[in-house]
């Protein structure tokens, strides 16, 4: 009988190239709980050197054609690096291993990239609690870029893509897309904004549309630059590349990074707490009682301030 | 020496027409804590005859004109009304005498209409929990009809808004006030729109794009209609208050209002129960632990499950 490693020696063998390993812990990510915590505790000594990369847009905007041309640019230069394509919707999990290499089949064979799409139904804590967790797995396991390219456009996957060292914006060709990258709140987190499918009619209406934002919005020191990219034919990703890097080398001389690290750690924190407090709240409130509780409310025989002392006495117990 | 009223007494008082009694019912509601509470408590069994009528719009577009406009129309059918104007970020509170008489001068005599401007600093559940209170004791007081007027178009004062039995959403002529309102969340809570400053140009257009909105967003059996009104004036006052007065009849009719009401108080129960949590949360959690916790994680010598984890061990003790 074999025993079950623990996420501490998951961890090692990941550090020394065992991706399997390295699959096994983000899917103990993805399925959070203790272990989940216990893999996120061993991680955090050893994270830290990993730069993050988030990649967001509108569906149809071709992040993952993008991100797929980035990682064959990368490559090119020979650094290693990690990809984690978060879809909160997404059917497949445990590995995703279809969608994975649909995605990005050409780099199914490269050693020195490590693709994962990740589903987080399963996860308490939601994709805001489980995307920072296994970025940190990827970088305790040794990879020096992270990329986090998130599929969907809600508000969580924008904190999320946000939450990024440098974040990338990809809009599209055609009237009203950045003023749509505005609606939905991706103009103050972009670092760097990409025009994809810049083979198409507009790009240069829409790089001029983002830059008539940027006027109006000062953002201080940096302002982000705007860059052309086909994703289809790699056009442009060494230029969004460059983009990345000189985003990077800003935080880095103006200590921007360590303190967008520290804003983020905190509210890591905070999250953790709050959702902690919750479960345990749950655990304490008898469903039976919430059934009952809701009833009465319903047929006016009682107040929501008394069902919620009714509910919340097992907390005082 | 003058025993202080309980709510219950202030209540019976507020009920006999002593609009000081009430006054101060919704001073305790805007304070918060176990005074809010029990006047809540109180006000619950002897409220739910009230229907009430949410009116939100972008700043500038003349909510108060046209509700003090609305005010004197349904005054003039001789129904009495209470109006509560939202406004979290204001300094005025305790009853915002000076904001109130501003506003609308024009009722301050008339003993038929009761007016009150809220703050909610001092509420530790915030607006969206205060809202549903003060509504409740205007309800138990007696008047048949409550005008909630936000005068900010954040995420909750649209939720306060849009959790009225009928939602009145203000817009104003002009190329893309129609588009803002969308982008707002508005075009989801209204049951109503109204055009207000319709005398200006592009009135018309703005009804159009309205329509064309409408058009896309199917929302089942309820049309919302699109009214014309001159706030200043009253022109468009009576029309308003019959699209009002049609949808109370569709949602009575369907049953609709009873759903409405029944979902927004589990709601406001499981927003009650969330506060709670919190605030016993925060009594437990010991200030000088957070400082200390914090300043481990910034130095890394912390991880955030084991940071949580210390924090929340009073909970288990």
């Amino acid at each position: 009988m074999v025993r079950v490693p623990t996420p501490e020696e998951l961890l090692q063998a990941a550090r020394h190239g065992d991706r399997g390993a390295l699959a096994r812990l983000l899917s103990m990510v993805e399925k959070g709980g203790e272990g989940a915590h216990r893999a996120g505790r061993a991680a955090f000594e050893l994270a830290g050197d990993a730069y993050t990369v988030g990649i967001t847009g509108a569906p149809g905007a071709g992040k993952s054609t993008l991100t797929s041309a980035l990682v064959a640019h990368v490559r090119s230069t020979g650094t290693r690096l990690a990809v984690l394509a978060i879809d909160p919707s997404s059917p497949y999990s445990g590995g995703a291993i279809l969608g994975d290499r649909v995605r990005m089949g050409q780099h199914a064979l490269d050693d020195g990239v490590f693709i994962r799409s990740m589903a987080t139904r399963g996860h308490l804590g939601g994709l805001a609690v489980a995307a920072p967790e296994a970025v940190r797995i990827l970088d305790a396991a040794g990879y020096p870029w992270v990329l986090v390219e998130t599929v969907g456009v809600g508000q969580v996957e924008v904190e999320v893509a946000g939450a990024a060292d440098t974040t990338v914006v990809v809009v599209n060709p055609g009237w009203g897309d950045a003023v749509q990258a505005n609606k939905a709140g991706l103009m103050e987190i972009a670092d760097v904004f990409v025009v994809n499918k810049a083979d198409r009619d507009g790009a240069g209406q829409t790089v001029k549309d983002i830059e008539s934002m940027l006027d109006l919005t000062s953002r201080g020191r940096w302002r982000p630059p705007v860059v052309r990219a086909v994703g289809t034919t790699g056009e442009g990703a060494a230029d969004l590349w460059d983009a990345v890097a000189e985003h990077r080398r800003h935080v880095e001389d103006t200590g921007e990074l360590a303190e967008r690290r520290r804003i983020r750690l905190r509210e890591e924190l905070d999250l953790i707490i709050d959702r902690r407090l919750r479960a345990k709240a749950e655990s304490l409130l008898d469903a039976s009682d919430r059934a009952e509780v809701d009833e009465a409310v319903d047929a006016g025989r009682l107040d929501p301030w008394s069902a919620a002392d009714r509910l919340l006495a097992p907390l005082d117990a």
